[in-house]
This record gives structure tokens, C-alpha cells and sequence, in this order.
């Protein structure tokens, strides 16, 4: 394979991780005018079973994402950021991990960790998140949010 | 835009991004001599609102910086690089996340979460951090140093 | 240096994050076949100063990590990624932190942070893990496994 054709992907997927950071930015900062920007127009968003965590379309999204207001304060820390991108660079897939830590405003906090799952598309030098599903890697006592739960294999059959 | 512009804009991000995982490294081993030599001469540095957190210089940065000793081990873990570099790519404006545990030597830990605001400068390869502001995300009751805030949009007024 | 130079440098320390970005998942899903393939034949593995948590080979080393299935649930939190290529581009020094949180059956937990310093290596295109060994940088009082520890510089001695 040619330079050209490297250099594509490594910007690719610099511009995709930073899409990502900026869904947490604008999250902690609770600018959610600036995070539905991030996602397609007609994205669909699955947190969790309960129908109250399914958001389709920024603009619902935009919505949904205002009960985050019930918390005090959020610290999300993306990392892990893995990136299959298709061969025309138009569109990939995207698993990465986050530590979420939250804080009521009685104090009381409760964090999750879990992995983010996206469809992200292109347009022009623009990527968006068009398809998201969270799963939830761990959690402490204080999270009591429902969550779709990070299927591992299951140990070997004992005969 | 062409090639060679794009990996100039990805290896000077990359670059950046090991200048401040180099920081977290050097400061957890506390080796002051190399964690300096990351910043300007002149930098300044601002972790919160007290006095003793403000540091002006490298040299007087590496001095303040022994109040680290305090703790008896520390993990300084680095995510979230969002780099917005000026077109020279001589200097960058950078948005990071840190979450950081601090351990006292009776065993109680102290754990903050939260933003390095930094502007980094650049002179032949060698990145540098020119100016470096710190605010608080998040924290566990056993951390008690007065950082800067993290300031959340409101929520929308109602009528 | 020309622009090719950069570009192997870049997408070559891109695709060595993504190898440690698997390991993590990999592991978190138990998926020790995928895992073993991250090594190579003949690795070396050291995780701490017991016996038990030294491997050698990716046979031996997906066998053992068999003990991971005693843990309900772990999520693996990797960043700060720092890597030192070789000028050949064929083998490099990688130098990244984990937080890493377990959960027992019972529901309790034990969390670790620390480094993984790594030698990587290339065949073709697959980078994969020749020798690991892990250090302690902090944890919590659940968490009792013997990890190598990371040794910090001392204060200097007064007079």
C-alpha cells in the first residue's frame, strides 16, 4: 500500500478518537447543544434496555441527555479507542471504553465503566456518531442505572 | 490539502500527546529534572486558586513540585487529547483529561479527577507545555486540595 | 526526515496502541484465544514475583490467564501509551499505564493501577507482545495480588 493510503487512515482515526473526546467534553460541560452536533441527524442511541435510555435523532437525544442535569457533576474518561474503518474511509466502527464517575448533589457518587460502541460516518472532513450502544464493563455500589450488560465467554466445561 | 500537511498534523499531535503522558510518567516516578525540562523556561502553571499552586518557571515549578513527596505513591492516568494546533503547527492549544490517585503514607487516598488546559510551543521537534491550568471535574472526599473549578452550563431556567 | 519517514512512525505507533487496546478487551471478554494470538510463540510474561504470575510462551500464558475466570466481572482501562520505535521500525519499547477493576463473585472488588512496559515486535503488518512485564504504580485495600512494584526516585537527603 501506498503513503497516501496510510496517511488517510491515521487522520481518520485521530478525527474519530477526538469525536470521541468531544462527546465527554461536551458532556461534563453539559453543552448539549455542541454534543448533538456530534451525531447524525437521524442517530439512534441505546444506553440501555429501558425505553427512557433509546434516544433516535439528535434532536431527541439533545433531549434525553438534559436528565444528565440531575447530577452535580460527571467526569468521563474515554480511552481504548479501537477503529475498523471500511476500505473507502467513509464509515467505521468504533469500540472504546469509558470511566464514568458521577456526583449527586447530596454528594453521594456513582460511577460505571463500559464500552461504547459506534457506527461513525463521514461527510467531507466531518465525522458523526450514527449508531451508539453502551455495555457495561463494571460498576460500584452507587450506580444503579440499567445498563446493557458485557457478555464475556464463559469459562471452559468442566467434563 | 495535501499529504504531507495531514502527517504533519497527525505526527505533531501524536508528539503532543507523548509530552503529556510523559508528564504523568516522570511526575509518578517523581523525577523532577525530566519533568521540568517538559515545560518553557518561562512557563506558567496554575493547578488552583491558592498562591502555593501557581508556579512561574520550570526551575520554580520542579521546586513546587516537591510538596509530592507528601504522598507515598501516585497514578497519574492521562486520556481524552483533544489538540487544536494553530496552522504554523508552532503552538497548540490542548484539552485533556486526567485521573489521578494520590496514596498518603498511613494508606488513605485521595483521588481527583479533572482538565489540563494547556498551550504547548514547539521549537524544532521538541514540544514543550508554555502554560498549563488545571480545573477539577470530579474528586473523592480524601482529596481536599483546592483546585480550580470545572464550570457546567446551567440548566435552561424555567419560565 | 521526509514525509514517508513520518508516516511509518506514526501509523506503526497507532497500530502498536491498538495491539494493547485488544489485549484489554480481549481480556475483559475472556476471549484467551484472541489474547494469546496478541504474543508472540516464545514471550515472555511477568505480571509479579510469584511464580504463578510469570509466563513463558502464548500457550503457557493463555493457560494461565485461565485464573482470570475467578473474577465475575474485570474492565481494563488503558492509556498514556508511549512508545520508542527501533529505527528499523521492527521491534519497539512501549511504556502504557492500566486501571484495572475486578469484581469477586461475592460482589466485592479490587482495583490495581499501574505500567505495563512492554517489548513490541513486527512480522509484516501484526505487531504483537514479545515481552510484558507489569509494575505497580497504586491499588486499593481489595486488591491483594503480588505485582512487581514501581519504584519512585527518593527525596533528596537533607543535610
Amino acid at each position: 500500500m501506498d503513503s497516501e493510503h496510510y496517511v488517510d487512515q491515521v487522520r481518520h482515526k485521530q478525527a474519530i478518537s477526538e469525536l470521541l473526546f468531544a462527546y465527554c467534553a461536551y458532556l461534563d460541560r453539559m453543552d448539549l447543544d455542541a454534543l448533538a452536533a456530534l451525531f447524525t441527524d437521524d442517530c439512534q442511541v441505546d444506553y440501555g434496555p429501558e425505553e427512557r435510555m433509546h434516544s433516535t435523532g439528535s434532536r431527541q437525544l439533545r433531549q434525553d441527555l438534559e436528565r444528565m442535569w440531575r447530577w452535580r457533576r460527571t467526569s468521563h474518561h474515554l480511552s481504548n479507542v479501537m477503529v475498523s474503518l471500511e476500505s473507502d474511509n467513509l464509515r467505521a466502527n468504533v469500540v472504546s471504553y469509558v470511566f464514568a464517575w458521577h456526583e449527586r448533589p447530596d454528594g453521594s457518587t456513582a460511577t460505571m465503566m463500559g464500552q461504547y460502541r459506534d457506527l461513525v460516518v463521514r461527510e467531507g472532513e466531518q465525522w458523526r456518531i450514527a449508531q451508539r450502544r453502551q455495555e457495561l464493563t463494571g460498576n460500584d455500589a452507587g450506580f444503579d442505572v440499567d445498563i446493557n450488560p458485557f457478555v464475556r465467554f464463559g469459562p471452559p466445561k468442566s467434563d
